[in-house]
C-alpha cells in the first residue's frame, strides 16, 4: 500500500523523484495504443532500478515449460511477452557528463500521466556531478491515430552554465526480459540502416521469427529553431543512433522531437517492413509532433465520451476509476480480432501470454457498454478463430471427436500455461467462453453471430463436458472428477459446483442454440452438422441425461452449494478470525497450508451465482454469499468486483463499496506490492463492473435493461454512459435523484427499480428520491 | 523389452557391438564401490551415443527448482547427480588414426561384468579405416578394498600390422551432465599437476564448494616387460594427461595400467586433498593391478557369502537376482551414515538427489538380512541425523513446535524435489521413516537404538501428524486432506486411508516407544523430554484422541478399504480391460487422464496392508488385493514386489511368480525402455524381498523368525541366507524339500510354516515334502 500519487480527477501525478518508486511509477505511467505500448521508462540513460518494457502485440517468444518431471499433455511452452526494441532512448551527455538522474541531484521532479489527452510527461531539474543544472521536460505518447507509432517532445535547458550538449537519439534491439534464463537474448538483426536523420533496425525474434522493425527520425530545434549540426551516425549490431553535439548556452531550449515507427510482421509482410517503417517515419515527421498531439487528444476525446465514468465528491474515486478506463482504452481498441487483453497490457511482461478466461469474464461487459458493438464482436471471433487449437488441445489430453477444451492461457491458441493443475484441471474456463456468446447475444441481439460461429463453438464446448464427466455408480450421478475451480486456492477437487453447473449450463445453452438455428437457417446449420460431425439426437440426448442426472454437492442443512465435495471437512475459520499479520495468504503461509485451509482466492460458488443469478433467487443467494464471502481473502484481483456486485444486489451497501475500493485504486495505491511488476488489467474492467453493474445495478433481462442503482454514501454523485443496441444512454445517480439521458434519436423502454420507463429521444427522464 | 544379455549364471555378458545398445549396456555394466562410480563408458575416445557417467558419492548441485509460479514453501532447489572427472579416459591412436567404435569396423565385441569378482571387462577387435587392426581387451574395477580407487588395464595388440601406437592416459574434469542448462558446467578447477608417471587435477564444483582431486598414474608395458619412453605433458584447464608414443610390432601387446585416485572433500580436508590422492595413487600403483584384483575378488567373494541367492533350474533367474544383489552391494556399504541409497545409485543421473522412501520401504530389509546390523542402522542415523532440518522443512510449511516433515527426497536432509504435489503432499514418507526404526528394532532386537536415537525421531514424526490432521465437524472424525498417496497416478486426495493407518499407526508406536524408554531408561527418557520440550501428558492424550477418532474410507459393502474418499466415484475399470496399445499408461495416456482413472501405479491400500500385516486378517488382505491389485497397472519399479509378497501370502503362487518376473529382470531385459538412464536401483532390493518374504515367506513375529516357503514351479531350487540377531542361516528350497543350515554355534528355533523348528548349531534341518 502506497500513498505518492496525487490525487486529481484527470491526470496521474508523481511529485518529487524517489528512487525506490521508480519500478511502480514505470508501470503506472505507461503509454499504449492497443498495438504497441510502453512502460514510462526514461529517454535518457538510467543507472538506477528500471524495469525496461516496450512492447508489441502479437509478439512473444514460447519458453520451455518449467516443470519438474515432464508428463503426457503439459503444454510445449509458455509464452513470454517480449521486451521488444527501446524507440524512446535519447542519450544526453552534458559537457561529456552523462545525464542519469541515477547520478545527478534531481529537483521539482514530475511525472504527470494526461489520461483526458492521453500523454505522459515528465518535468525534471537536474545538477550534474559537476553542478551544471539543467530543466528537462520529455513529453510522449503511442499514437491511436497513427497506430505503429510514437513520439517524444524531448528539452533540455541549460540553467547555470553554456556549454555542449550532446544528443543521440537511438533505436536498440540489444534489449533482456526480466524473466529470462541467463541473461539470454530474444532478438536477433536482420538489418540496420542509418543516415544523418535518423534510420531503423530490423530484428527477428529467435524463435517464431516474428520480425519487427524499429525506426526512427528526429528534429533538433534551438528555442524553437531547426538546427543543422553535423551528425554522427553510430551503429552497431542490433543498434542504430544519431550523435549531435550542440552549443547551448545558458537559458536556451534545446528540444529533440523523436519519431518512431514500430512495424510488425504480425500485421504487414516481412520484405516490406522496412519501407512501411520509412514512409511511416515521413509521414508521422511530416505532420510534426503538435499536430499528432492535437490528433491524439481529438481521438481520446472520442473515447471518454463513450466510456467515461464521473464521480463528483471523492477525487480518489474519480481518478481511480478513470485510470482503470485509460488503461482498459490503452490495452485493446477493438480493431483486432486476433489480439486481446493481455493480464498486464503493455505495462509490464508478467504472466506471459496474452488471454485468460479474464476476458469472457471481467472484460468483455466493459466493452460491450462503452464501445462499438464489433469490438466484442472481435473478442468472441478471437476464440472462433482458436477453435481448432483448442480441438487440438483437448486431444492431446485423450478427447475426441470434436471435443474442445481452450487454453488457459494463448497467444495463439495453444495452452502456453506452466502448471498441470491449472491447464489440465482449471477447466471451467471453457464455460466462460460459452457464457461470453450468451452474454454477448444477450446484450447486443446479435443472434446471427450464433449461426455463423457461435453455434460451432457451443457443440465443441459441450462436447467437451459430455466427454469429461463420467457417471458415478456410487452417486448414480454424473461427477466431474479432478478439477481446479476459479477458486486458486484448491487444486483437483471433486464435484466443484461452479464447474459442474456451469458444465450443466454449456450443455443447455448449446441444445438451445442447435434448435434456434435449426428454426432460423436450417441450411446453414446442415452445413455446420456436416462439418463437425454433429450427431444431433445421439448428442443432444446424452447431453441432457448429463444436465438431468449432475451431481450438486450441497449443504442441506445451511442451504448452501458447497464448493466442492468435502469443503466442510475442512477447519472452519472466517478470515475475520484471522491475525492480521498472517495476510495476504499468499505471501505469508505455505502453498501447502493454503491449499488445505477453508480460504477462497476469489468467487467460485458466488461467481456461479453470478453468472446465472436469473436461475436463483434472492435468499439463495444470500445464504451463499453470507457463508462464502467471510471465507474469502481477494487475494485474486478479480475476486471483490463480483462480490461488489453481488453485496449490492442484496443491499448490502456498505460492504459493495468497501469490496469496490479494493480494487478502484488497487495498483494507483500499489495495494498489492506488485505494481512494479505491471498494472492489473483485467481487473480494471472488474472495477467498472462493480460501478455500473454493482452500483448502478445494470441488467439485461429479457433484451431490456434494467437499473437498480444506488449511491455510496462519500459520494455526491456519479454518471456513466452505456451503450446499448441502437442507444446511448447517460445515468446519472445522485443522493436525491437518478437522471437517464437518452442520447439517441430513438425512444426506448428501460426499468429502473424494476419499473418500466420510457425515454425520449435526446432528453432526459429524472426520477427523484431514489 | 530387450534380449541382448546372454543369460549366465555369474556373468552379464554382451556379445557384438550395437551402438544402439551403447547407453543400455553402459547402465547395466556400471560398477562401483559405494564411494564411487562408473558407467560402462569406453576407456577410448567414443564418438557415438554416450552418456559419460562418472559419480562421487554425495557430491551434487543444488539446481534451480524449475516451476511454473513460485509459492511459499516451494523447495530451494532440486540435487542434481554430478557427473564428476574422467579418470578411465586412454586415448588411443595408431599411425595417427583414433581409436572410435564409432568409425572404426568392430569384430568379436564382448563386454563382460563378473559379478562374483567384480570386475568389468571388455574385448573387441577393431579395423581402422585404413585397414589396421588391432585387438584390445580392458578390464576394470572400482576397489572395494581400496575405495578412493579404480583401476584400469588396457592392453591393445596390432594384428596385421607394427606401428606406432599413441596412447594418452588422462584426468579431465571438462565434462557435462545430460540434464545441464545451456550446456552449462558444474567443475571450475582449483589446481592441477602434471609430471611424466601421471598427474592430478582438484576440482570444485560451482556450488556448494564440493572440491574433488581425481589423479593418476600409469605403467605402460609391452609383451609384459615394463618401458620407458619419452612422455609428452598435456595440460589444459581441468585436464592433465601423458602422450606416449610406443613402436609396436604386429603380435605383441601393449599393454596400459592406469591408477585412479578419487579423493572428495566430503571425507578429507580440502587442503590435504591433492597429498591424499599422491599417497593412493603412490600406494595402489605399488601395489599393482594384479593385487588388487585378487583383493577385489576375495572381498566379493564375503559379500556373496552374506547375500547370494541361489536359485537352480532357471539360468535367468539367477543371473537376475545376482544382477539385483550385485548392484545392491555397489551402490551402498553402509560404511558412511552419511551416504544412502539412490534411485539410480552409480548408474545415471536420472532423478537426481539420493534418498527417497525407497530406502525404508523397500531397501532396509535387504540390508537387514545380508549385511552387518551397524549397515541397517546406519541408514537409520541417517535419518536421525537429519532430523533438525526435517523439523526446518516443516516449519517452512507453517507446522510448529518440533514437528517434523521428511523430505520426498534429499541429500543432506533438504528437501530438494521439485513437484508441490510431491513435495507438500506426498507425506506419507514420514510414515516410512518411523516403520523402519519399527522393522529395524523387531528384526534386531537393538532396543538401545530406539532409547539413544529413535524415539526423538518417532516423537517430531507424531507432532507431525497430530498437527497435520484437522477434525471434521462435518464427519465427527479426524480427517488429513490434501495428500498424495503412494499411487502417485493420484494427487492432492482427502483421506488416502494409507496416509491416514501410518500415521495413526506413527503416533501409537511413538506412545509405545515414549512407555518404553521411560520405563527402561528414566534418565534418558527426562532428558530428551527437556531437548524436545516433551509435553508428555498433553501430547499423548492429544495423540491417542486422533488415534482413537481417525477416519478410514471403507466400501462396507465390499469389505474393502477406500484408497481415498471419492475413490468409487471413478469409472471403475480394471487394467485387463485395456487394450494393450494403452500401456503403459504414462506414456501413452495424457497426465490428466491417468489422474481421473482408478488405474494405481503402485501399491497403496496393499502398502499398508503389507506393512501392517499383523493387524489384519487374510480375508481383509484378500478382498483387498483382490479389489486393487486388478486396478493397479505396477508402473512404478517398486509395485510388483510388494503385490508378489502379498500374492504368496494368499497362495497366489503363479501371481506371485509372475509378478517376481516383472523386476527380476528389469533393467537386463530394459523392460520399460529406459535402462539406458541408469538402472533401478532401489527396486533391486524389492526384488530380493520377492524371493525372500514373498517365495520364502521371511516374517519376524514376536522376535522369531518365521518361513513360509513355496518354490515356483520353474524351478529346481532356491537358496537363500539370512543374518538373523546371532544366527546366519541358509535356505534352501526345492521342490520336494525345505533344508534350513544353521551356519551358527547357537542353537536357535524358528517357524516353518508355523510349527516350530529346532535349528542346532553348524547342522541343518530336513523337512522333506514341503
Amino acid at each position: 500500500m502506497k500513498d505518492y500519487i496525487k490525487h486529481d480527477e484527470w491526470n496521474i501525478i508523481e511529485e518529487g523523484f524517489d528512487p525506490a518508486l521508480n519500478c511502480i511509477s514505470e508501470s503506472l505511467f505507461s503509454i499504449g495504443n492497443g498495438r504497441m505500448g510502453q512502460r514510462a521508462n526514461f529517454e535518457e540513460r538510467y543507472s538506477g532500478d528500471s524495469l525496461r518494457g516496450s512492447y508489441v502485440a502479437g509478439v512473444y517468444y514460447p519458453d520451455k515449460t518449467r516443470v519438474g518431471w515432464w508428463k503426457n499433455g503439459y503444454p510445449e511452452y509458455f509464452a513470454k511477452v517480449l521486451n521488444s526494441a527501446n524507440w524512446i532512448g535519447i542519450d544526453i551527455e552534458i559537457d561529456g557528463e552523462v545525464l542519469d538522474l541515477a547520478s545527478c541531484k534531481v529537483k521539482d521532479f514530475r511525472r504527470i500521466l494526461n489520461m483526458k489527452e492521453g500523454y505522459l510527461l515528465r518535468e525534471f531539474t537536474a545538477v550534474t556531478a559537476s553542478g551544471k543544472e539543467v530543466k528537462v521536460r520529455a513529453q510522449r505518447f503511442c499514437s491511436i491515430v497513427d497506430d505503429q507509432t510514437g513520439v517524444i517532445r524531448f528539452t533540455v535547458m541549460p540553467v547555470n552554465f553554456s556549454g555542449e550538449i550532446r544528443v543521440t537519439p537511438y533505436v536498440d534491439f540489444d534489449v533482456v526480459n526480466k524473466d529470462s534464463n541467463y541473461g539470454e537474448k530474444f532478438w536477433d538483426e536482420v538489418a540496420r540502416s542509418v543516415t544523418d536523420e535518423g534510420g531503423w533496425v530490423v530484428a527477428r525474434t529467435v524463435k517464431l521469427d516474428f520480425h519487427v522493425a524499429t525506426g526512427m527520425k528526429y528534429v533538433i530545434r534551438k528555442d524553437n529553431n531547426q538546427i543543422n549540426l553535423p551528425v554522427l551516425r553510430i551503429e552497431k549490431n542490433k543498434y542504430i543512433g544519431n550523435l549531435v553535439s550542440v552549443p547551448v548556452s545558458a537559458g536556451e531550449e534545446l528540444a529533440i522531437e523523436k519519431y518512431a515507427a514500430v512495424i510488425s510482421s504480425e500485421n504487414h509482410p516481412k520484405d516490406t517492413l522496412k519501407s512501411i517503417c520509412e514512409t511511416e517515419l515521413t509521414r508521422i515527421a511530416g505532420k510534426g509532433f503538435d499536430t499528432m498531439l492535437k490528433e491524439q487528444k481529438a481521438a481520446w476525446e472520442l473515447k471518454w465520451e463513450e466510456s467515461d465514468i464521473r464521480i463528483k465528491g471523492d477525487v480518489s474515486a474519480q481518478q481511480g476509476i478513470r485510470f482503470n478506463i485509460f488503461q482498459l482504452n490503452q490495452t485493446y481498441t477493438g480493431e483486432d480480432e486476433r489480439l486481446n487483453i493481455g493480464p498486464k497490457g503493455f505495462t509490464g511482461e508478467k504472466y506471459g501470454g496474452s488471454t485468460y478466461w479474464d476476458t469472457e469474464a471481467y472484460c468483455l461487459p466493459f466493452y460491450l457498454s462503452t464501445a462499438d458493438q464489433n469490438v466484442a464482436r472481435n473478442l468472441l471471433l478471437y476464440r472462433y478463430k482458436h477453435l481448432q487449437k483448442a480441438i487440438e488441445n483437448a486431444e492431446k489430453l485423450g478427447f475426441t471427436d470434436g471435443a474442445a477444451l481452450y487454453p488457459m492461457v494463448t497467444m495463439n491458441g495453444e495452452e502456453c500455461h506452466n502448471e498441470w493443475e491449472i491447464t489440465f484441471e482449471e477447466i471451467h474456463r471453457n464455460g466462460a467462453i460459452a457464457y461470453a456468446i450468451f452474454d454477448y447475444v444477450r446484450y447486443t441481439g446479435d443472434h446471427q453471430y450464433v449461426i455463423d460461429h457461435g453455434l460451432e463453438v457451443l457443440i465443441a464446448i459441450a462436447r467437451f463436458w459430455s466427454q469429461r464427466v463420467n457417471y458415478s455408480e456410487a452417486k448414480q450421478k454424473y461427477v466431474i472428477l479432478g478439477v481446479t475451480g476459479p477458486n486458486e486456492y484448491e487444486n483437483n477437487v471433486n464435484n466443484n459446483w461452479y464447474t459442474n453447473i456451469i458444465a450443466s449450463w454449456c450443455m443447455e445453452y448449446a441444445i438451445d442454440m442447435v434448435r434456434y438455428v435449426r428454426e432460423h437457417d436450417e441450411g446453414r446449420f446442415i452445413q455446420l452438422a456436416q462439418k463437425v460431425k454433429f450427431r444431433e439426437a445421439e448428442e443432444i440426448s446424452r447431453w441432457q441425461n448429463i444436465i438431468d442426472t449432475m451431481y450438486y454437492p450441497t449443504d442441506e442443512e445451511k442451504g448452501t452449494f458447497l464448493q466442492q465435495e468435502g469443503y466442510l471437512d475442512k477447519e472452519q475459520i472466517l478470515v475475520g478470525d484471522l491475525p492480521p499479520e498472517h495476510l495476504p495468504l499468499n505471501q505469508k503461509w505455505s502453498w501447502d497450508k493454503i491449499l488445505r485451509s477453508c480460504f477462497i482466492k476469489q468467487a467460485d460458488v458466488l461467481q456461479g451465482l453470478y453468472f446465472l443469478e436469473d436461475r436463483f433467487d434472492e435468499d439463495t443467494i444470500r445464504r451463499n454469499y453470507e457463508f462464502y464471502e467471510p471465507r474469502t481473502v481477494h487475494e485474486s484481483s478479480l475476486s471483490p468486483c463480483v462480490h461488489s456486485i453481488q453485496a449490492a444486489l442484496l443491499g448490502k451497501k456498505e460492504k459493495s463499496y468497501e469490496l469496490y475500493l479494493r480494487t478502484a485504486r488497487l495498483d494507483l495505491d500499489d495495494y498489492n506490492n506488485d505494481t512494479e511488476d505491471g498494472c492489473h488489467i483485467t481487473s480494471m474492467a472488474g472495477t467498472w463492473m462493480s460501478v455500473v453493474k454493482g452500483f448502478g445495478g445494470m441488467r439485461i433481462k429479457d433484451g431490456q435493461l434494467h437499473f437498480n442503482p444506488f449511491i455510496p454514501d462519500q459520494w455526491e454523485s456519479y454518471s456513466f454512459k452505456i451503450r446499448f443496441r441502437a442507444w446511448l444512454l447517460k445515468i446519472i445517480v445522485a443522493q436525491d435523484k437518478v437522471e437517464i439521458e437518452n442520447r439517441s434519436e430513438t425512444p426506448v423502454i428501460i426499468y429502473l427499480s424494476g419499473k418500466p420507463l420510457e425515454l425520449h429521444p435526446l432528453k432526459t427522464a429524472l426520477v427523484p428520491g431514489h
